[in-house]
């Protein structure tokens, strides 16, 4: 039997928005591994040995899944989201490269997820609607200032933006900084939606104006999206509806 | 009965990335609108209205939706990918912020999707691995200058982008000036992704250097991703991966 590695992304909580080819790829594996709160989503059976491993051991667990699949096994690395987003699929590639030459003839395929973006942007309405700039703001891997530099080049060419991991526990002060610099760079109250542990019981939404947006208001589950000046806030009886017209 | 409106994204093509959660949407439906492509996609059956119409009618669809979900009809507005990403979602809000006053009392919901983008990448590698742009070519609904310094901002943000509608059949000569402009704000090599009808029986996926991308490599159905400056293509024995390292 010859060993595969899938890339999968479970979506941002809800089991409905597991995609049925994610779930086939589950069914067929003899291992799953990932970061410990995205594979205690897979359910345990008969033939599958899970492997759950910390936060920032993304590479060692990409060769992990690499040598697994060299022996034969069937392997999904499971992201939450997307894994082509901020997740794990660059980490197998850059494990890949780096690795041994045997594992460039592995069966290795990448399987598309509902990421967190879409989906706070579904819950709230459509602020992704026209032309948006996604952006990582932890700085763990690049310098803050490639980030502060993003950040007023998305406000000058009038974006939308998403930004992944606002609010490390570990560096607080880098959202708090990323609101001053868009204050100064948009000098408008546009909406911003700070949009907590989506599709999950946990779910939280709020969207206040730019110049009322304070670092407190997003944790690490947090995703939050910052409108063109062009976003728009309807009211409703059911409450506000955020949105992007496609002529932003 | 009361009516309601799901504006829900069917993914790019292939049914095993169709989530369950729209999957049961369409279920529930008892009419469904959307451009003629989308609503082929949905088995027709007793008790459900198919309502398919042309392309650059999205807000009279949208008001269409809007009345029956007002009658007590359980409206399905279909898109392709995911509908809050340059598709009907903005179009719904665009109608009915412009619309009665009682439609603000209906129940609309978006339901995410795959977005060709996300599915362009996962075939590819993970291009879209760190900090990126995403672009509507398209200059129907805005003026080219504006498309024109979006794409020198991305570039000197040093973002991957993603393009949607890289060339219409009505301007095509569009995305010839956005590569000029891209091969100006770059000058290097950087790979680019052509990924055409990605998840379908037609899907082709073509990677070339920036130097030698040429406008007809593009048509209506193809998503363009160009790389960072740190993109990266990985030879293998089973065709190149394409990706972006996680500290690009």
């Amino acid at each position: 039997m010859s060993g595969w590695v899938v890339i999968a992304g479970l979506g941002p909580g809800d089991e409905a928005l597991v995609t049925p080819e994610v779930r086939a790829a589950l069914e067929a594996a003899t291992d799953v591994v990932g970061y410990i709160p995205y594979v205690a989503r897979v359910a345990p059976r008969d033939g599958l040995t899970l492997h759950a491993s910390d936060n920032r051991v993304e590479l060692d667990r990409a060769a992990h899944a690499l040598d697994m699949a060299a022996e034969g096994k069937r392997v999904v690395v499971v992201s939450s989201g997307d894994p082509g987003v901020f997740a794990m699929a660059a980490a197998v590639f850059e494990a890949l490269e780096a690795g041994p030459q045997h594992w460039r003839a592995l069966d290795i395929r990448v399987l598309p997820g509902i990421t967190a973006m879409l989906a706070a942007a579904a819950k709230a309405g459509a602020p992704l609607g026209h032309d948006f700039c996604v952006i990582n703001l932890s700085d763990n891997l690049k310098p803050w200032a490639l980030i502060e530099k993003r950040l007023r080049l998305a406000a000058e060419g009038d974006f939308a933006m998403a930004f992944y991991n606002p609010r490390s526990n570990s560096r607080p002060e880098g959202f708090a900084r990323a609101l001053e610099v868009l204050r100064e760079a948009c000098a408008d109250a546009r909406p911003v939606l700070f949009a907590r542990a989506v599709s999950t019981p946990q779910e939280e939404l709020r969207i206040v104006p730019l110049t009322e947006a304070r670092p407190e208001m997003a944790d690490m589950r947090t995703m939050v999206i910052v409108g063109s000046s062009l976003t728009r806030v309807i009211q409703t009886p059911r409450g506000p509806i955020l949105y992007t017209p496609r002529s932003a």
